[in-house]
């Protein structure tokens, strides 16, 4: 797919960190969640349309995030969406979030809450873990 | 696990439609939008802690859920999601999203919208639908 680009709202709000299994993985420039978005690499818009074997991969992805947000940030629940109705183009949130974190108890989407940036020490050691992962690699 | 029972929360704010293999599926008692909520009967509180056999069924029915939403109201977007951020049970959310609904761009979640009541009519409607989906039987 030559004509794939990430939607520009995307591009934006996150650090795009890796392409990796024809996923990219973006984060979100807000420091004070950890919020990674998943771009498979594709034109449709729905996870359930994407090919069974891409979808494992995802999950699989989203585990291993998961796993990484809990032992770094010590995540207590994990909020994990696809939803779309601004930018339609698939994406899958995999966000980690605490009791008293910035925007809790409330979701992400539509809310604001402080802004903190990540340093590019941040950046690298974050992109090194993903780039770790037994499923991402 | 005899111990198990469904939160309060999702008791109040649903219709419980019908349990198959070990999910209770409910419905959202607001009629405006289309929203069913898986809710696995575990103890774990993440979707990639429950076996993967169990995470397969949920996947397939998400996908028939949407299909039916879809081809019933003209769904545009489907919201999938595991939040649980104030009720940490597992509960899996498939909405079915339309420019111009009652809640349209925002998502459902902390966000006030149009309540509809579902008449019984509706209600046994969407019952015996669930219960020929291939997936779900």
């Amino acid at each position: 797919m030559n004509s794939f680009k990430i939607h520009q709202q995307l591009i934006k709000d996150t650090h795009n960190l890796l392409l990796l299994n024809n996923i990219n993985i973006l984060l979100h420039k807000n420091a004070s969640i950890p919020w990674i978005i998943l771009v498979p690499i594709t034109n449709k818009v729905e996870l359930f349309e994407i090919p069974e074997s891409q979808q494992i991969i995802i999950q699989k992805m989203i585990k291993q995030i998961s796993n990484y947000f809990i032992s770094e940030y010590k995540t207590e629940k994990m909020n994990i969406a696809a939803i779309g109705n601004i930018v339609s183009q698939l994406h899958i949130h995999v966000i980690g979030r605490n009791a008293g974190d910035a925007c809790w108890p409330n979701v992400v989407w539509g809310n604001e809450y402080t802004f903190k940036e990540y340093t590019e020490n941040q950046l690298t050691q974050i992109k090194m873990a993903l780039q770790q992962m037994p499923h991402i690699r």
